[in-house]
């Protein structure tokens, strides 16, 4: 999708000089961490410390403030005491200051007098022509440039990280070092009083040194936009995202001042965007480990190879638990392998050589290149003991020099078979570290120590869609707002987009009942209008056959309710029909958000419903359907006809379209949506204006 | 559950003497491996070795047969080939050895011919009054009785590790070893001709050095009495369980001659037997370790301590993942903790120091002493930097060293605290290798480097049942077999049983029919008999009003169907009720199952259904009931009554007390079962003998 180019963030990632405010001798203070950083890389630009009692600071001159400097300073990492800090910034404009990095806590995240300090200050950068990151951040970090203006260092590499929380950074970074992989920026986003997390994946989207993006966030800011950015970045975003139970939602309230969206949203978002969504470190480092090994993409078709049952069958349950198919290999395939194998060894998949690896470690790699050849599987997960003999070596003994001389020969013809051949490869081995695994995982063939993680590494590499991540649909302009929420302007806003209703008429006494009902034919319906919840409060009669049966129930209800006004409709044929509910809610960070699931009683006791971003178009609205645990419903259980899905799919298209459209609509719903083999019918709709 | 004390087999475990037979220099033979490991503990009992060539095997001298010994053989090590098995088995009886380990394969894994051999040299053995660990297995250690028969040392320990696969057991011992963890025994279960996995569970529940049991099986043998041996260990049962996914299924076949139990009867048995099932080594080592921590248990509330929000909010989603519970805290223990800890801390839960740590290190242990003696919670996980101080005491400058000693400090307090208060606590750190968490971990605090871990880890100390593992019903006796399938007897059998029917008559001509029709009020039923799926071949007419009404629908079915039988029945009434499904299906390894779930157009659709061993008694029948997705149907959804789930309970216990006393049902299915507000009805039933 077409992104605006989005802020300059060069002053902050490639700044031509930096001075650190704040730089200390002190250990404690966190300008001690950030001052001996940013002198790292002397020679790529000139770097000042500044620290308001002068002297010196790490064996160099500290100028007593920004102005002594002298010169001009392009960014400024401000580590000040919070009263002190509105000074700073200015003093960092003065000094031409087009960037700044906030370490100071005490704004937004204390209560509203620090956001309104937090909003002036920003106002003030953004007049100015500069950039903010934080406040209460802990830093940046640009390997690509030498710039090095955070606490720890960040081993090199493609993953620019992004994130709401030091320790997991540094969590992060522990676990990606055995794979080899490494960072090309990090920015901790602190407060996002200016530099939003969307501005920066627009810029990482744009890095040329960044590979993937890689999110921890508890805020996203405009949740709408970071999909958007997401979806259009080119390259994979992998977010962590905490506050998916209620508990962890206290904690994010109680951290960085957060508003913490909803899990469902999130997950909604993310599929449309097409961003791979984790729930700990180590689900992100194994992500991000499939990820990097040669942006390789596959199938769900996944062949197990291992050299011990045991590990195979594990592998193929896990494999299966993550979503992935073991499928059996055809008669060719297992003709080849026969060929190859032992007598007892099985090639139906799990592929187990049973032994042979021991007698021939040679047997682990054409294996390998049989399976990565063969188009009966799109990935091949290797798993098991390989590994053990280079491992061992001394423990093996005798022959255990020529054993692991033969690991490592079949390891280095694995890499080559690799090469060769399109398909991923994912290795899980009992010594992950040893010189066999490292040998592979040096090639890109990621390598991991248990089951569950090889299968999920397998998993991110499969693809759903045909290329590339969805698009999120944009809004429509907004065109005449609603002010009426009342069911018949409703119904013909929703008619009006190409919604089908059944006949209906607005009455308010007997004649213009009885003139209505002189319109269509019976069965008839009446509902009695401006109830919030009518068949709970028994406005809805139904199958009244004839305009007696109509007049009578017009009458009783009119009697018990009294409500003003009434709708007399042609009852549906509810026979061979499924209903559903179509529902779309405003979130405060990711805008419209539609809901589609089972109607009626079941809709509560099964919570099967299924979101996604409104509007939702028409293919993605069927994918939703055909995704319900339900969805046997609509193809016809038990010998019932199928009932037409694109119909319904047509129909969230245009009640998504126009809640979209309509931000004064804070909720719509159509519920139910009567779907039959010969199409969709709504059968009630209700708003509830913003 | 009373046991038979199960067959002795100290011959096994501590024999008198033992013989190596195919002990060889010979690295790449596995008689090699086997005879070092034999030799390592010579003062504890004779070890012989033998060579048919004699001479010397590992510097000792070989005897060339059992015989040339010339003194009894208590066990002994067969690792021969194939063709002289046999007698290398005669050989050893007549050594009057009293236990075999049979490493030799060839035998039921190859198929029905060596299956034959096996059976033989099975009876032989049990004829000798001896024991036969094997054939195709690798061998059997005993480290509380210095027992070394199986390539590679274990470890020692209180877990006894009885496992399919080599290969699995050697991962579990690399993942348990920073645990702490070892092991009391290891059995390589191979083709269980004699000793079978129930034998052994039963042998290491009487083991005084065992204190947990871990098994990795892909062939249950008798699944039931495996179920009831766990049940009655009186101590924890570890499975890990392949063959779950179809893919693996295909696997297990291939490997050891298993027969892989669907996975839901596997699950079924384990829940029903209080064994803790896991799907993957390092699932396994979570349990496992968790297990071994004191033996302590807790409910699900679950206090999560952290040091820096994101991991808080991390792990606070990993619990309640693993159905752990995060309540917020009361004011109480709210305000002894804002007491201790800094303003900016959270103290809702998750708890977080905030910063706090890293200036007073000693906050960590006096914030888990507040949340391991508050009774909000039952157990506490600390999760995030903790270990951090004393792992990077190098890197964090002047300060570091302080800081170092400040957390060993904390974490020798936490210890104290942990052993004064009989809460879990189970810690997550980046570090879980530092100083500080081996102190943990050594004090039995289990620690792990992983959220997901440490939350499953938590997860496997929770107790459903009121106390200890649960009991397998035992089987009622079988009773006078049942011959006749047929609709009416099978009523008559349920009847008898309790089970509650509609009025219905068994008629076979228009007379009968009329006379049945004038015993009960309508509306009535019609259902021709005889036909497999009555309601699919249009073989059953309901809300027939008066007798004219069932007369008109025999005629035409009778017309239609030829049907020679037929049922009248009063028409039950429907309105507000649940229909349900039980039924009973006999598993080839674990017997009667029962599964119970959602009647009707839903069952296929949903799949919401519930399996446990049957006999099922009422109250496991109703936590099964209330366990299904739909129960809130049964609660009464959308302000429909309540139906009464202890009569559909007492309903289940009935139905499955009759599938299991009669073995010759092979399968036992009442569907629907109508439960409403007044009690329980079955509708229909059919029956399939074996």
């Amino acid at each position: 999708m077409a992104r605006t180019p989005g802020r300059d963030l060069t002053p902050l990632f490639d700044p031509t000089s930096v001075a650190v405010v704040g730089a200390s001798d002190d250990p404690a203070k966190y300008g001690h961490a950030i001052a001996a950083q940013a002198l790292r890389a002397p020679g790529r630009r000139p770097v000042h410390l500044v620290n308001r009692r002068g002297g010196t600071v790490l064996g160099r001159t500290a100028a007593p403030s920004l102005a002594a400097i002298g010169e001009p300073v392009d960014l400024a990492v401000l580590s000040v005491p919070g009263e002190g800090f509105e000074a700073a910034v200015e003093d960092a404009l003065a000094c031409g200051a087009r960037a700044l990095v906030a370490i100071t806590a005490g704004f937004a995240e204390t209560g509203a007098a620090g956001l309104e300090r937090q909003r002036a200050i920003t106002a003030r950068v953004r007049d100015a022509g500069a950039v903010l990151v934080g406040p209460n951040c802990l830093g940046v970090a640009d390997n690509t440039t030498a710039l090095y203006l955070a606490s720890g260092t960040f081993a090199p590499g493609g993953i620019a990280l992004l994130s709401q929380s030091g320790n997991l950074a540094l969590e992060l970074q522990l676990r990606l070092a055995p794979h080899g992989s490494g960072f090309s920026r990090f920015v901790s986003l602190g407060n996002q009083a200016d530099v939003t997390l969307v501005d920066l994946v627009d810029d990482c989207a744009r890095h040329e040194g960044t590979s993937a993006i890689a999110v921890y966030a508890e805020d996203f800011g405009d949740g709408r936009a970071f999909a958007e950015a997401a979806a259009a970045a080119g390259k994979p975003v992998v977010l962590l995202s905490a506050g998916r139970g209620s508990a962890s939602a206290r904690s994010a309230q109680s951290h960085t001042g957060a508003l913490t969206t909803s899990a469902d949203v999130v997950a909604a978002a993310c599929r449309d965007a097409g961003v791979h969504l984790v729930a700990t470190p180590r689900e992100m480092t194994t992500v991000l480990a499939a990820l990097g090994s040669q942006g390789r993409r596959a199938g769900r078709r996944t062949a197990i190879f291992t050299d011990g049952g045991g590990h195979g069958a594990i592998a193929a349950d896990a494999a299966e638990a993550a979503g992935l198919d073991v499928p059996e290999l055809g008669e060719a395939a297992q003709a080849r392998l026969r060929g190859m194998l032992w007598q007892q060894s099985a090639v139906g998949n799990p592929v187990d050589l049973a032994g042979m690896g021991e007698q021939d470690p040679g047997s682990y790699a054409t294996t390998v290149d049989a399976l990565l050849s063969t188009d009966e599987v799109d990935a091949v997960l290797l798993t098991g003991y390989f590994g053990g003999y280079a491992a061992s070596e001394g423990d093996l003994g005798d022959g255990g020099a020529d054993l692991a001389q033969g690991e490592l020969r079949a390891a280095r013809e694995i890499v080559r078979a690799h090469a060769g051949r399109p398909k991923p490869l994912v290795v899980q081995s009992m010594y992950p570290a040893s010189p066999s695994c490292r040998l592979l995982a040096d090639a890109g063939i990621p390598v991991f120590g248990a089951t569950e993680d090889a299968a999920r590494a397998l998993a991110a590499l499969t693809v759903d869609e045909p290329a590339g991540p969805a698009a999120i649909p944009p809004l429509p302009p907004p065109s005449s707002a609603v002010r009426d929420p009342g069911y018949h302007s409703l119904r013909a806003l929703l008619g009006a987009a190409g919604l089908r209703f059944p006949a209906a008429r607005h009455i308010t006494d007997e004649a213009q009942l009885l003139s209505a009902a002189a319109e269509f034919e019976g069965p008839y319906v009446l509902k009695a209008l401006h109830l919030l919840h009518k068949s709970d409060a028994g406005g809805v009669a139904l199958g009244l056959p004839d305009r007696a049966a109509l007049l009578a129930a017009y009458r009783e209800m009119h009697t018990r309710l009294g409500a003003p006004a009434y709708s007399v409709e042609a009852m549906a044929d509810l026979s061979d029909g499924v209903e559903l509910i179509v529902g779309v809610n405003r979130d405060p960070r990711f805008g419209p958000v539609a809901m589609v699931g089972l109607g009626g009683i079941l809709t509560e006791t099964l919570h099967d419903v299924a979101f996604a971003l409104a509007p939702v178009p028409p293919a993605r609205a069927e994918r939703l359907l055909r995704g319900l645990r339900t969805a046997g419903l609509l193809a016809g259980a038990r010998g019932r006809p199928a009932v037409e899905v694109t119909a319904a799919a047509e129909a969230v298209a245009r009640i998504t379209e126009v809640a979209a459209a309509h931000p004064e609509i804070a909720e719509l719903e159509v519920n139910p949506l009567l779907v039959r083999p010969d199409g969709a019918l709504a059968l009630d709709a209700r708003a509830v204006l913003a």
